[in-house]
């Protein structure tokens, strides 16, 4: 029930990365037989993932993961321009808004703009704030909190009528959304092999031919340039096989989860005082993020846990930060109900049985709760 | 005989991976025992590393890799001081050079010392380089193609008397020199799994504490704030027992890949018109990078290679450049000479019969290629 934290590696994904973890773990970069495995690995990971992305394959990056991903685009950006205003949200993932902030300190000017209560950016909003010195717009295509899908096609097509460029991060996105990118005008798109069933530490960065974007990581000049750093193989070739995995399954399995979902939150909303977080439709099939009134999340979590319900309080992203979660307050969430808010994340292991153990032992855990707490419901 | 360019993972880091690979899949920031169990695992790997340091476990800073870490050290402290000037050396592996001449363009001073005709830095030329706006010295431990051990103690003690931090990249030292950061007197150590039989895609950056460095990856906060990104917790576990049995088998190992790098070097030496490029003595155990004059290196490769034997022309680190080795050129190599030149660098599975293998056949493939040659020797 924490799939979105990060996802397990599935079995053929495994078996995909075992011969580059033993034989085969030549350096792409090397001349001889081990070398030349190890590039060609590369190369058909690169193709592979190209074509699920409608891109040429010379626009897919790799990286060490989401952060890097979205750190590479938004600072790659800023730097080839080095000055201008950049535009985003105040529910993007701390990776986004962090960059961000330190570009602020460093002489860029960026605008954060608000959300509605169910999570989404307005695109005319998107498009008042574009200026004469715009140089990015990036929005996420999915929260990783609440779930709520962005309309990234319109704001992505606003940017190129206005000529700016746009990123968007796809994390929480693949898997379940289209990933085509060039029907949804981006130019440039995080992926993460940790969020589709596959390795940790690996990622893409889609840039779109001709976009300006300068390194974050100098060196041996891999990645054409724009990413160095010997190339992780296997974890290349794993991730590869998890996206064409993902894609393959997306739609039957977007349609099992969201059926599993719903009778989840169908469930949970006849506990008194409590109310799902984002948005009832635009949102990912396998996210629940819900609150329930004069309970504290973190006790909640503990006591799933005893139950063997691994959930999680909001983005697990944030190294075990006590501060409420930033999206469930820019949605309008009071911090102490920010507080009591629990996200659970369906995977491609959830069944019919793990969402009948949840409903047999949350209400009372959430009545065992408000019974101890001082706050009365 | 690549074993500069990668690695081959031990069987013993590969076992400790698995579980993290299958069933202990968690994201270390998460409350649950998913999480716990994660989390406890990169606290551990942790641990042993600091112990093998002789550092704090907080100094410990996991990256993807050796590019990042030296990106990091340099970047960070830059970034972190705002301007300034960094001294460095012209054999450093590119990840430095470059990340260096991306500072020059963005405002910061680089100098870049001479090395003798060994590859050595002379440690008097650091000290007469140091001004008053010094930030940070970068030299190299041991290089990556001609094996040269810098005096990295003596420089960093220089370093510490005038106040100014200094950075090791320390990625084909470990497994061989002793890595004791107290020692040493290094405020920065960089390290890198792929060259010590432990996963790519994963290093580390010591950073002592007090140590002001910026992050360049933001985002959840992870690793004390330095370096964002959820953990790759399977290449940490697998790093830190790569780096256990790395350390634990030095003195062995280095004794005997010296010996039988000796022996190569002493029968290559009784080709017509070969040299051995770097130090005598103050050379990495497992190096032998020779010059063959009229023969080009590449070729020399490809006919290895044909007969089983896996070598490089200089480093593998540089995506295929055809440009002549900038090592070479730095120690006084002509561009003919540095173009003929071989780098063999041994490794734990090397044996007696793959140097008789070696010897058996590289002084044909030099006499055929100088007979095809219109350079006369």
């Amino acid at each position: 029930m924490d799939n979105a934290a990060t996802t397990q590696i599935r079995k053929e994904v495994l078996a995909s990365m075992e011969p580059y973890l033993s034989e085969r773990y030549g350096n792409p970069s090397s001349m001889h037989k081990l070398g030349l495995e190890a590039n060609s690995a590369v190369s058909e990971s690169r193709e592979k993932i190209a074509n699920i992305l409608n891109c040429g394959a010379s626009e897919i990056i790799f990286t060490s993961g989401g952060t890097e991903s979205v750190n590479l685009a938004i600072k790659g950006v800023a730097f080839a321009h080095k000055k201008g205003q950049i535009i985003t949200q105040k529910t993007e993932h701390h990776a986004v808004l962090h960059a961000c902030e330190w570009l602020e300190k460093n002489g860029f000017k960026v605008t954060y703009l608000d959300v509605d209560k169910s999570g989404l950016v307005n695109p005319l909003d998107v498009e008042s704030a574009i200026r004469k010195d715009t140089i990015l717009v990036t929005i996420m295509y999915a929260n990783n909190e609440i779930g709520t899908i962005q309309p990234i096609k319109e704001i992505a097509e606003i940017c190129k009528k206005r000529k700016v460029l746009f990123h968007t991060d796809a994390c929480q996105a693949a898997g379940y959304l289209d990933l085509d990118v060039k029907s949804l005008s981006v130019d440039l798109l995080t992926l993460n092999g940790s969020k589709i069933y596959g390795p940790k530490g690996i990622g893409i960065l889609y840039v779109k031919k001709g976009t300006k974007i300068t390194p974050i990581l100098h060196g041996g000049g891999q990645e054409f340039g724009i990413r160095s750093g010997t190339e992780n193989v296997p974890s290349i070739v794993g991730l590869a096989k998890a996206l064409e995995l993902a894609q393959k399954e997306k739609d039957s399995e977007g349609k099992k989860l969201a059926k599993l979902r719903d009778k989840l939150i169908a469930e949970l909303l006849k506990i008194p005082n409590s109310q799902l977080n984002g948005h009832a439709t635009k949102r990912l099939p396998n996210n629940a993020n819900m609150s329930f009134y004069g309970v504290e999340g973190e006790s909640v979590i503990l006591m799933l846990n005893e139950k063997g319900i691994f959930a999680s309080t909001g983005s697990a992203c944030s190294a075990k930060s006590i501060e409420a979660s930033h999206v469930l307050l820019a949605i309008g969430l009071s911090h102490e109900l920010a507080h009591g808010s629990i996200r659970f994340s369906l995977g491609r292991q959830t069944r019919e049985k793990d969402i009948s153990h949840v409903l047999q032992v949350f209400p009372k855990i959430i009545s065992d709760l408000r019974g101890m707490s001082p706050v009365k419901t």
